[in-house]
């Protein structure tokens, strides 16, 4: 068969670690297409960059925008990052009819109905295993592994940044601030980590693998996101003593009510194995009815990881060059036609378990107060963790842990907790997911 | 489009749960297919097992091989287990033109071979994702989702019935012998469990997933075997002891020298998630060049997770119909003719560390006589554990763990030692893999 010949946007992380994976592995990848796919074609802003790369054979082209309408591409591949440029691109290569692949996850996450519905109506494909998760084929997993269910929820630790500063803090006991400063040292981190540790990327990721779950449209302005920059040692250190980790999770769940769709930290028990996710790794736990429980685990990120991802898909894409389109994986799992606009919940319509963590007087009725607050709202306590005075202390933590109730009601059980005098400073709240 | 039909060959357990998926899921299935896949033929052995499924609309055949060459019949799904007489209905059902979806892991392991090379010639699929790890993706995870990669190694806990049995006796303390009947009462295990204990039906799914991790053909007779009927309670106490669990893997790892191919209990480190991984589950670890290390876990039997694998192949096969067979996925993930015959090693070949446990009489001289044969033969100690006397006790165990070995000089060193006059009874060796 002929050579697929791929136009490549972008030489930085991702596309040198594509350069790479595609030329050190060209026997094996053609073993199992059947045929070669190689890069004709490549573009970059910073050509600086490229020069460690060996660009043998590829014939670099200075406007993006000419590579993505050139004959003899068949195959864009996007690996730009963020919304212009590389929104303009993929929508110009979609009209000149050539096929897309992406690890884009913010354009996906806010784009990607409007690059579907072209890529649709062109009977073209866009191909995006990398977006989440780098590595980890999950969407081939959800999209077409798990598709005899119906997905019940998925839970991820989609976020790398997020998870080494969460271990760090947990094994070393060490602050927030402190181990931020570290991953922005060892690359793990943006100098404006606030993509990262405010848990937009995680919501990103999420909506795209929340849209292939339910088959419904991208929504990321409907996620409830929360980032983990107000988690405190103290905090990691008593979710431990009760037995939790805490980790930046991404969760999806359908209910009788609607599709939950939130980012925020939780603790999870740590005998689960989603629990002992550590470091930069990524994992996502996925529960289809007929199946239960899976869990797909690997790296999150990385320039050979992701190209991994990005190379699946180009095989993926190679073999379904001739295929008739309404015979293709849709997009979004579900056929363009089939794609259900199900409600998503506003936040103080989620229901979830709660950790609170209170600052007291040491004096009798304090807890008797704040437990009647609670039953007020139906809130039922799980556990309570709170220590002795030690000599000369006069206020004291208490740490609730409460079965799951409706956000609005821990709302206003909060507020009205925190208008005790005897209770000082804001209360913490972190949510308590068991993922059975 | 028009619906897919279906001639399901067994009734049992997963062909229950086959039908019953596809009922409840119906719209979702069809949501995601862009078309309608129906059970319209059904036949079983035993149809008295049958009644408390709902079979509205399948027509019962009472002949199998009828079923297959029915003209209705799109796509034969053969869940009848064993060899014959589904090896010869896949067969039949390839001569007659019809694409093939299995959950036999038997058959594929032994005769899969001569399966693909009949489907190849006709131009026809057989899958057999739930042939692995039951309701895992792991099939389409090695054999898609990895397909940049050049696999190194993959190692998988593949039996439940051999996972619940080792999680017991670490859990609690107990005896093989007194587990194993438990799992028997419980349905875990079969009347006669030397297919899932002795290792054997692990080796299946292992001949499996060498062949598409390497594309190699599949040679379920050069695997390495070894069941876990002689770990005793105290080996997984010094494993633990150690900061080791004790799983029956299934290990395919390629090397310089070839590749190896082998199933046997082995210590794992605990930290690993893949030690983590208890009771009747499964779980794989695949090592690709570009990807790192990647886990999927799962349930590895049962009615549903088994069927949830049944039902992607059908949406897989029914999308794939009208491709041209060529730019189908390859059977073994690679084209046939790249099918290479790279050769495995033999079992002394194989190189891993070892735990040894030895029984010695509690005198001077011992240890130094046993280290000493060891090093005769270059195998480097990496721990030791081992007990103080107790009063009245003139035998002592000596833990050891090796650094990795060839099979062939560990075979040799402990011959020596079981010679020595102090060394009393075989010495129990078990491998180690720390999964690097």
């Amino acid at each position: 068969m002929k050579p697929v010949i791929i136009g490549l946007l972008g030489l930085g992380t991702v596309g040198g670690g594509t350069v790479q994976v595609l030329k050190r592995n060209a026997a094996e990848i053609t073993r199992r297409a059947g045929r070669e796919i190689r890069i004709g074609l490549a573009s970059s802003r910073n050509l600086e960059r490229v020069r460690p790369l060996d660009l043998d054979g590829i014939r670099l082209v200075a406007d993006p925008f000419q590579l993505v309408t050139d004959p003899e591409v068949d195959i864009v591949v996007e690996l730009m990052g963020g919304i212009e440029p590389a929104r303009e691109l993929v929508m110009r290569a979609l009209d000149a009819g050539k096929h897309v692949v992406t690890a884009n996850k913010m354009l996906i996450a806010l784009h990607g109905n409007e690059i579907f519905a072209k890529a649709q109506e062109r009977g073209l494909m866009v191909a995006f295993e990398a977006a989440v998760a780098g590595g980890i084929p999950i969407i081939k997993a959800l999209r077409e592994g798990l598709a005899g269910n119906q997905v019940e929820w998925l839970a991820g630790i989609i976020n790398g940044t997020c998870n080494f500063i969460l271990t760090e803090m947990r094994e070393k006991g060490r602050d927030f601030a402190d181990v931020l400063k570290e991953a922005q040292v060892l690359g793990y981190a943006e100098a404006d980590p606030t993509f990262d540790v405010g848990g937009i990327d995680a919501a990103h990721k999420l909506t795209i693998l929340a849209s292939i779950a339910f088959g419904i449209p991208l929504q990321f302005d409907k996620v409830s996101i929360e980032g983990i920059a107000d988690i405190e040692a103290v905090d990691v250190g008593y979710a431990e003593a009760l037995g939790y980790r805490i980790k930046l999770l991404g969760i999806a769940r359908r209910s009788r009510a609607g599709i939950e769709l939130r980012v925020h930290p939780t603790l999870i028990p740590e005998r689960r194995l989603l629990a002992n996710v550590n470091g930069v790794m990524n994992a996502v736990v996925v529960k289809g009815d007929a199946v239960g429980p899976t869990l797909y685990y690997g790296a999150g990120a990385g320039a050979e990881p992701t190209a991994s991802s990005v190379v699946a898909d180009l095989v993926d894409v190679a073999r379904a060059l001739t295929a008739d389109p309404e015979n293709r994986v849709p997009h979004l799992a579900f056929q363009a036609s089939a794609i259900a606009d199900i409600p998503v919940l506003a936040r103080q319509d989620i229901t979830s378990a709660y950790y609170l963590r209170l600052l007291a007087e040491d004096r009798p009725g304090v807890l008797a107060d704040v437990t009647r607050i609670l039953a007020d709202q139906a809130i039922s306590i799980e556990a309570i963790l709170q220590k002795e005075a030690r000599a000369g202390e006069t206020r004291l933590p208490i740490i609730l842990l409460t079965q799951p109730v409706r956000e609005n009601d821990m709302d206003t059980a909060i507020r009205h907790i925190e208008s005790l005098a005897a209770i000082h400073g804001p209360i913490r709240r972190i949510r308590v997911e068991t993922l059975n």
